[in-house]
């Protein structure tokens, strides 16, 4: 790697559409992304909500092993789990959900609503910790045979508006949850460069703005998308 | 993929040693391992053995997705794992495995004698599959940084003597156990070309020869390697 999978292309089959919602925790993502099922349901489309990883039971397997296996006690060989094992598993939840969930979908020409691929993995697995960022999307491209969504929402917030939406929440924070603010600070650089490289799949949109403001932006660019 | 990682290296630290047993189903691997830990213990070395998938916590909850997911029911999304998520998923397992057991214990200055490793995924997903066998290898070694044992021990046998001693065994057969004799065939002519392509690390053992007089040979090739 990097090797021939380099670029990848959208997946359009059958009048389906497949949009995924980025950002940083507490941007908003799972707020969007239902106020945009909402509307796309009321214009009479079938919509399928999803996530990596866990969008499947496989994935939901994945997900516990990546996030919970250290907390769980993992016995006389307690390593955390390292930088290259939890890639990889992130992109094999990757390969079995765009195979078993994304594509049939799109196949029935439903619209896909997605919470975080690709450039979170890039984002988060290969700016804020020791991989290649390169390498990290050769291996989901490898993993999905190059499959890219139409649309990826990019909810931009930064590390203080942030925080302060999850203290809010009150939720325990999981694994990737409790990383720093600095952590948040890189990642969402990382996610802005993407944004800047792929103009055509990216919407960015300021997410302290009012979320009713967020969905129209994101309902305008999707309108134009389904015509 | 492939990569600069095309070429790994076998993984030598404060006079550890670490030997892997290939082969197909029914060639004989666990009695193999176990005369060889015995000799080598019998000699004062301190000898862990493991395996791969599984040889860790982290490791056998990927098998357990891997080998029994779709038979325990995996829901409405119920697809079987393919090929390339299994192939990931194996690669993660592996990552983890030789971080967290294999590398410390050859810091320690101990054996490891390991049931499977590349050569298994090579042959096995490469080689039966759909998948392209230089990927699966570089994926490997993109997991491990391109760690490779220092001796590789090939039981080699013809599909028919392996199937009568799995018949004999009269376990029930996994999903990889189930594949049929011709598949047996392709993997064993992909081991065999593994064998002839890595001379120096590799001892090629017929594998329907008598228990004692393999167990001679690997013994030969092992006393060479620690003098």
């Amino acid at each position: 790697m990097p090797g021939p999978l380099g670029r990848g292309a959208p997946v359009e089959a059958s009048g389906g559409l497949w949009i995924t919602f980025e950002g940083g925790d507490g941007s908003g993502k799972t707020t969007q992304a239902g106020l945009l099922q909402e509307w796309l349901e009321n214009a009479g489309r079938t919509v399928v909500r999803t996530r990596e990883p866990g969008g499947t039971a496989v994935g939901r397997s994945i997900r516990e092993i990546v996030l919970h296996h250290k907390a769980s006690g993992d016995g006389a060989d307690g390593a955390d789990i390292g930088a290259r094992a939890e890639a990889l598993l992130f992109a094999a939840d990757r390969a079995h959900h765009v195979d078993a969930l994304v594509r049939p979908a799109l196949e029935r020409g439903e619209v896909v609503i997605q919470d975080r691929y690709l450039d979170s993995s890039v984002a988060y697995q290969g700016t804020g910790r020791v991989l290649d960022p390169d390498e990290i999307r050769e291996l989901s491209l490898w993993a999905t045979e190059g499959a890219l969504p139409s649309l990826t929402v990019l909810l931009d917030i930064d590390a203080a508006s942030a925080r302060a939406r999850l203290d809010a929440d009150d939720k325990p924070f999981d694994r990737l949850e409790s990383q720093q603010d600095a952590f948040h600070t890189r990642v969402r650089e990382a996610f802005l460069a993407l944004a800047e490289a792929e103009p055509e799949r990216f919407v960015v949109v300021d997410a302290t703005l009012p979320p009713e403001e967020i969905a129209a932006r994101v309902r305008a660019r999707v309108a134009a998308l389904i015509g």
